[in-house]
């Protein structure tokens, strides 16, 4: 009926794919490895509730007011502090915008640098919220190899010289589908790829401090060597994802223009949300907080990988994660994820098939399963029923 | 040094004013009536620091995850049956997508609708957020004359033939900057004039709940004959505006198609505002506390107009607010409101220039006043240093 009154962008963008699956899976029988949820129990409840009640007592009506469009400067420095501290990168606050959420981070991107058919790079396969914001602003986006060591350096600079991509969008950590991270080697490498082209590289890493296995964290692609490099960070893994609080670092000139589409696109994030964990980060330690979420996921994560090898046909390939939240499976060559699906959802589990991570699904023989929402017993449960849906197709 | 890599949209994008204004009034010793902030007596901090506590106790984990992007049920419940209430509406929650304040309502109509070049029919003048939103959609802005009734129904008609607006933003309450209300006889000239057109029509109506002078609530302008209509809400001036919670009120179909623009912008607002201000609405009078701030607003809106009256020249006009935040200074004609506003700084009161609010600023010889986050004694304080301004142009 209104059909006509809607614009290009929205008619060109796909149902969401995963609504449909998170739609089966609100049957409670249903054991889902679809969602991307945190596990509820990593939440600091009780100390979010002592700040709460900290923050309206120390600051009245300041916590329900309108504020500035940056963001809490309290909260920016705390961010600031953190990443001179880790990274040894030359920032101040004004180097950083608070966003509602990483997706904000993106949908804003977009607004600031994309322009319709601009050439973007994404990962092969990419994160579907980015696939989404951008897909707002009618970006051409193209697909580079995704290796277990990271990107494809041969498919990287073949891509570099046939698109010149206006800007990159990678998750270096724990990336979003396949839960592979790009090696320091690899890095290097990237960068020496990019760094005389005329583009802007955006590093997403919101699965980043959830590294479970042994080994200190890599540096960023073309960290403190770049103008041109944005990174983009979240407290929705490590603290609460309902309070949407993200945040964006980079050059000072690219902030003030991302300032300004923030200031068209919600004015600014949720005042209370960012005084309340401003003042849990202030008053508790965060990295020890860290350590129990990365406890409890490099346990779930290991009983998915152990439960893999032990149920699934080995002609099945599976990351295996060192940290974040997914992994990534392979099926044989020619078989179709779909079939799978429907096998699965019979079986009483769920997963969430490739397609919405490419550009232009074609077969896909991929999916992407969660460990970090289910016990290490619903996940063993879960992924022996998913063998049986195997042997199935 | 990126100017290369920045989108049209926002290169085309004009620095706000408002922003710059802000910084000058950073001065304490300036009176300022140049924001739009409610009068932060008006929040319910007391109601809301039980709510908070209740909300925690009650719903544990809940308000600190990923919720939906639509929104929380129980508070677009509340949305919905005030609707049906007040006005009768035919509307149940599926009708309803709670927004990032009504700053992300304009953002993700936008996103919905407007193709580069759609023209677009908004008041003249308008309110400046709107313009910035879709600004970043490459509007077509087409300015209808505003009058102290409502619309120009000439010009109107001649917009509607000349231009054929697809969409059309109105704010037909205490309108945003003149403070004026379309009477019940314009309203209904109005959606004569356009009912037959292609278009939709957006009512913004953040000021509504606060009619303080005597008469009823005036229905919106085609309410519940057509499908073509979204009406726009905001908690911002009744309960808090620092939890950034709007909402949108149309047809199923639209609402789908905002639900898609929303996930891809950030993914849902805020669900621990939205726990807490549902459980403020359901255990609280809403209409009680409403009463407070109107009378609250009131005595400082007609402290503002009795001093205007006073002090100013008689060669300068202005608007008698009825509800709302604002009122709309006229100066003489060919007189220049920058030059009044250097001296006005110089007398250390701050307003807005009516500039931000024309699509084509040109000499411009209005203003807006905000009357609500201001004393009366400090009201009257400030409109004296205005008229010793007004003076000397």
């Amino acid at each position: 009926m209104f059909e006509k009154y809607f614009s290009q962008r929205i008619k060109n963008t796909p149902s969401s794919f995963i609504r449909e699956i998170l739609k089966v899976t609100q049957n409670p029988e249903i054991i889902s490895f679809a969602g991307g949820l945190p596990n509820p129990v990593s939440f600091p409840q009780d100390e979010l509730k002592i700040s709460m009640n900290r923050i309206a007592d120390k600051f009245g009506s300041k916590i329900y007011q309108y504020s500035t469009t940056l963001g809490l400067d309290s909260l920016r420095e705390y961010i600031a502090e953190r990443y001179k501290k880790i990274w040894n990168m030359d920032i101040s606050i004004e180097n950083i915008i608070i966003t509602t959420g990483s997706q904000q981070a993106l949908d804003l991107i977009g607004k600031v640098f994309v322009d319709e058919n601009d050439n973007v790079m994404v990962e092969k396969p990419s994160y579907l919220g980015l696939l989404q914001a951008f897909c707002m602003y009618r970006a051409n986006f193209v697909q580079t190899k995704l290796n277990d060591d990271g990107l494809d350096i041969d498919d990287l600079k073949n891509t570099l010289k046939t698109y010149k991509p206006k800007l990159a969008y990678l998750i270096p950590n724990f990336q979003n589908p396949t839960g592979l991270t790009y090696t320091p080697e690899n890095r290097k490498k990237v960068f020496e790829a990019i760094k005389d082209e005329d583009m802007i590289l955006v590093q997403d890493d919101p699965y980043g401090e959830l590294r479970f296995e042994e080994g200190a964290r890599i540096p960023y692609i073309g960290l403190n060597e770049t103008e041109k490099n944005l990174y983009l960070g979240s407290f929705s893994k490590i603290v609460t994802p309902g309070m949407r609080l993200g945040y964006i670092i980079g050059n000072k000139e690219i902030i003030k223009m991302l300032e300004t589409a923030k200031q068209a696109s919600d004015l600014h994030s949720n005042i209370f949300g960012q005084y309340l964990i401003s003042d849990y980060l202030h008053n508790n330690d965060l990295d020890r907080h860290i350590e129990k979420i990365k406890k409890l996921y490099k346990a779930q994560a290991n009983a998915m990988v152990s439960a893999m090898e032990e149920y699934f046909p080995k002609t099945v390939k599976f990351t295996h994660p060192k940290g974040g939240m997914f992994t990534w499976v392979t099926l044989e060559e020619g078989k179709d994820v779909l079939q799978l699906f429907d096998k699965a959802i019979a079986q009483k589990v769920a997963f969430v098939p490739g397609h919405p991570f490419y550009v232009k699904p074609d077969k896909v023989n991929t999916l992407r399963l969660n460990y970090t929402n289910a016990d290490t017993d619903t996940i063993k449960i879960g992924i022996k029923r998913l063998a049986n849906a195997l042997e199935e197709i």
